[in-house]
């Protein structure tokens, strides 16, 4: 049994999805990812809040994560309770009820030379 | 009422305003942002020393985070008390009166083919 | 000599290898890494397990690093028990018996203009 | 006066400098930086040894940061006591005599558009 391994509390900072992609092919639309590997033994529920610049935060968007799975979670498909704006500056924070291990990822296709980028997200120690 | 999260301090080691950008529209101008997190209930005064490889620092450049509110600061609109270079290697450390999150991105537009990157910033836990 | 540096357990919550490659040389070809460092004296002996969305965890997959050696693990070419499979969300553990550093990177190039991205894994404190 | 900010000892466990670069100029040249930052008001004695997958490491490469400056030191420079290999992976540890701050960036050009990364590299907090 592998014991519990990661953080309840991730941020990212950065977050931004192009309103546009040169493909509609599902694997190349510009999107904004939050990894989430939960390896524990039990399902972990997670809630996302999103801040943005210029208004009250939106959530906390809810999904869940089986145990000893990943999910490679799209911000773009987040609809509930609202769609998150495309060409806006925003942050996020993840919270989980079991530790989790969260990275960010972003693929830009505005242009059809594809650019990539991906950091371990900010973890809270407390 | 959201708990605090973050640090007082981060480090952006890395820094470089490239000089030139294939298009002029604000999105692709190539730039270099910090994206600054603040999720408490009190505004956040910001203050950003640069340093360089061969003068004394510029700063402190000053700006506010509200309650609740992320900002993705570009480098390239920074004027007071000086303008940040292009073309020059600099490095900058962000303080902050509340604790905050920040998350480094860099558009590389020199070139139409768009290259980014993005990292957590180096946060002191003293 | 060299004391330890590093830590035991670390995570690459990110993970997906592409399935094309604009060339078959094998530098081109879209890969992901994990570069693993161990200065000590002695042999590392690391076991990678790998998670994904819709099935049960693969692995262990056993790799040694020799003291004072690096290596730039391509999860393309890991087989044995089972072949990391192309297009597929994953994330992965990857433990050691003595400290070691981790960094993920990936080289995408299903179109002729690479895209690449790098981070310091995760890392555990317990 | 600033009080010292940072680790006494950084890695970075990726290392590739691609042999080739589209453009001899040398902002385009195919290149992996450490960006480091000293804001103490001593100067900072680097020593840095690179890690190699079947040979000796080699160095110490040694390098001085100014107080309150900033190096963004390129790999492809170090000659003594020898020059670091192209299209070869590497690792490199880097130890100062006072606390510094480290970010990995690599310039890859091997094809005329660009890719760019970068990281916050890895501190060992004993």
């Amino acid at each position: 049994m592998m014991k519990p391994i990661g953080h309840f509390l991730w941020v990212i900072a950065e977050g931004y999805i192009p309103g546009q992609s040169f493909s509609q092919q599902k694997e190349f639309i510009s999107h904004e990812t939050a990894c989430i590997l939960n390896v524990c033994d039990k399902e972990a529920h997670i809630e996302i809040t999103v801040y943005f610049s210029d208004r009250e935060p939106a959530g906390p968007y809810k999904v869940n994560v089986p145990p000893k799975r990943t999910i490679h979670l799209r911000y773009n498909d987040l609809n509930v309770p609202e769609m998150i704006p495309r060409d806006t500056d925003y942050s996020s924070v993840i919270s989980s009820d079991v530790p989790v291990i969260v990275q960010h990822t972003r693929l830009d296709s505005r242009r059809p030379e594809l650019s990539l980028f991906s950091t371990i997200a900010y973890h809270n120690n407390l």
